[in-house]
């Protein structure tokens, strides 16, 4: 039966990183509680959804945890209700007793409260990945694809595979991350600094939002491996399983414009705020949309709701070249685009007002594009 | 018709403080908007729920608000959008303009926004209350009495009166202030710097909550002024309106005992959290308690859920001194009475386990006591 002491602070923080993975009104009951096995070497706490499962392992070795082990065992405990008595213990260490009957005794300070636990027979095995030969990735270099790129994803179960976030490998070093929801699209490529097997994966954008949850920026670089229908992201203490998207993704490159009639370039915040004061009253129109108006090198934004009101606004450019031309679109799905772009400026290329404009960063020529597509009125 | 311009900030605070009154989801629709009144002398912005009702004045002398009046008039326009649309607005400086048809044009930059107003003779009358023979009192007296009692006032509307504090003036210094739902009470009493005529009024909770927050540290005084069914606060620039509750307060001096048989006293931090992880666990209870016991000068709390599990806990004390007890109580009456604590130490009076205790800082002696009744178990 489970017996060990171990720093509270850290204690409570492990459990958070799990919890992550743990959702408290799942269908299957037994994942909202959270696994804890211990041995000797130390104690992993897992978390489930079904979707993704989360190993958060704390060693003896590790100084911090202060972390003595005098029996090794496994329980299940509610995890959102055990988080909440482990933050509200008075002292800096914590005793954990496993006592009759699955029952957990927390001793701290002179406080001790006893919690009734689960036998750990009845949680779901996880699914083992073969851990050889991983693709190794810098925690901030991935965080930041999934910045720029996730968010397009589609939301909506009408296309499953929308939902996840395209990640092809080719010439083991050009990595290729690509979002849809068919309305606006975003793709980004790098090419990697070590290199590994091929691979072409779907991985849903939900995961890749915990991902960057948990693999918080003093974890430098993370393993990658690859199973039939999963993904594991390994760090030293962390095992983070996701499901993959079953399908084939979409082909995107084709839909990538090149001929262009106008290109202008604004300076990304100010274009933003100028969408932020449209969508106000877009919100307030039957489609929704704003009009952009390019006229003799001026930019205009225009909005009109016969309910609430009217916007018109000169928007401030660097450059603009091309033609004349008018074009409705969702300022919701520009002003997404433009959080993801850290650079100052950015350029936006039009054909006509019935096909998607591009946006590119001004620093990342050819590595970062992104789609919207257009709204046609009247 | 109205034309001015104005701080784009300093018109958004003003806004801002004036919207507390407002609420979005009114039964009466004209009152979810603001009003704005435009003289020569400077800009009223008028909020009002039906309950709450608060005049926000921005003078032409303030040198912060950079106003110009150009024309006057009056207008009533959507507060929750016109503020989220003012908050929006690209420049330090904004210029308001009527044109045909109760539309205002905002312009800021080179953004210029019209927005659909309403006539502001829809708008219901604010009673006047003949503002003379004032009670003066300072903002912070005033904010630490509701801190210290409204939290024990009644939410539930069975008895209308208990939803609101009472505040009766004697021997026009003596202040008493007391809120109670019937299973707790708190009441404090000061002595007035400033003398004015006795009073005995019974104002909403709700009501001194949204004064705590409109009235900030900034302002260091206000002015009380008395109607039949309202009160008016008012400081230079806002006047603060509500309606007062009918009928008869119930006569809560006689429900403080004198006699008691345990006296212990706390350090109020260490019994507060002692009471939180308590109520972790009570929450899962049947009916919802902490049981306390006082044995041979030791203090331990004690609750046991049967589904979820078990607390046992003794809790530091400063001093015990009486006989054996043992009281059960809902810890949430207690946590928010020890919140509304300043004092390191409580001192907490027993007379047995099917009578109410009392709690008194330890600094306040005479001034500040609460009382919180005991529930009855088997």
């Amino acid at each position: 039966m489970i017996h060990f002491s171990i720093n509270t602070n850290l204690f409570l923080q492990a459990l958070n990183t799990t919890k992550r993975a743990i959702s408290h009104k799942n269908a299957i009951p037994i994942l909202s509680t959270v696994k804890i096995d211990v041995t000797k070497e130390g104690i992993t706490l897992i978390g489930s959804n079904g979707q993704i499962s989360i190993e958060n392992f704390i060693s003896t070795q590790n100084e911090d945890a202060g972390l003595l082990i005098n029996s090794s065992g496994s329980i299940l405990l509610e995890a959102a209700f055990f988080i909440n008595v482990v933050s509200s213990l008075p002292d800096v260490v914590l005793d954990v007793k496993e006592i009759e009957q699955k029952q957990i005794v927390l001793t701290s300070g002179k406080s001790e409260i006893t919690l009734k636990g689960k036998d750990a027979d009845q949680y779901p095995r996880i699914q083992e990945i073969a851990a050889n030969n991983p693709l190794v990735l810098e925690t901030k270099v991935l965080k930041q694809l999934i910045n720029e790129t996730a968010f397009a994803a589609s939301t909506q179960e009408s296309r499953p595979i929308l939902t996840g976030v395209h990640f092809v490998l080719t010439d083991h070093q050009s990595l290729k991350t690509v979002a849809t929801d068919s309305h606006r699209m975003s793709q980004k490529k790098i090419v990697l600094e070590k290199t590994g097997d091929n691979f072409d994966v779907v991985i849903p954008s939900r995961s890749l939002r915990e991902f960057a949850a948990v693999f918080t920026d003093d974890i430098e670089t993370v393993e990658v491996f690859f199973a039939n229908h999963q993904i594991l992201f390994r760090s030293d203490h962390i095992s983070f399983y996701t499901r993959l998207l079953e399908g084939n993704y979409p082909d995107t490159d084709r839909l990538i414009p090149t001929d262009f009639s106008s290109v202008v370039t604004f300076d990304t915040d100010i274009l933003r705020y100028a969408m932020e004061r449209a969508r106000l009253l877009s919100n307030a129109t039957q489609n929704g949309t704003v009009k952009l108006e390019i006229m003799e090198g001026v930019v205009r934004a225009h909005v009109n709701s016969p309910e609430v009101g009217r916007v018109n606004e000169e928007i401030d450019t660097e450059s603009v070249s091309g033609t004349d031309l008018t074009i409705s679109f969702n300022p919701t799905y520009l002003i997404e685009a433009l959080k993801a772009i850290d650079s100052e400026k950015v350029t936006i290329s039009f054909i006509s007002s019935v096909r998607p404009f591009t946006l590119v960063p001004d620093d990342e020529a050819d590595s970062f594009i992104q789609l919207i597509t257009p709204v046609r009125t009247n």
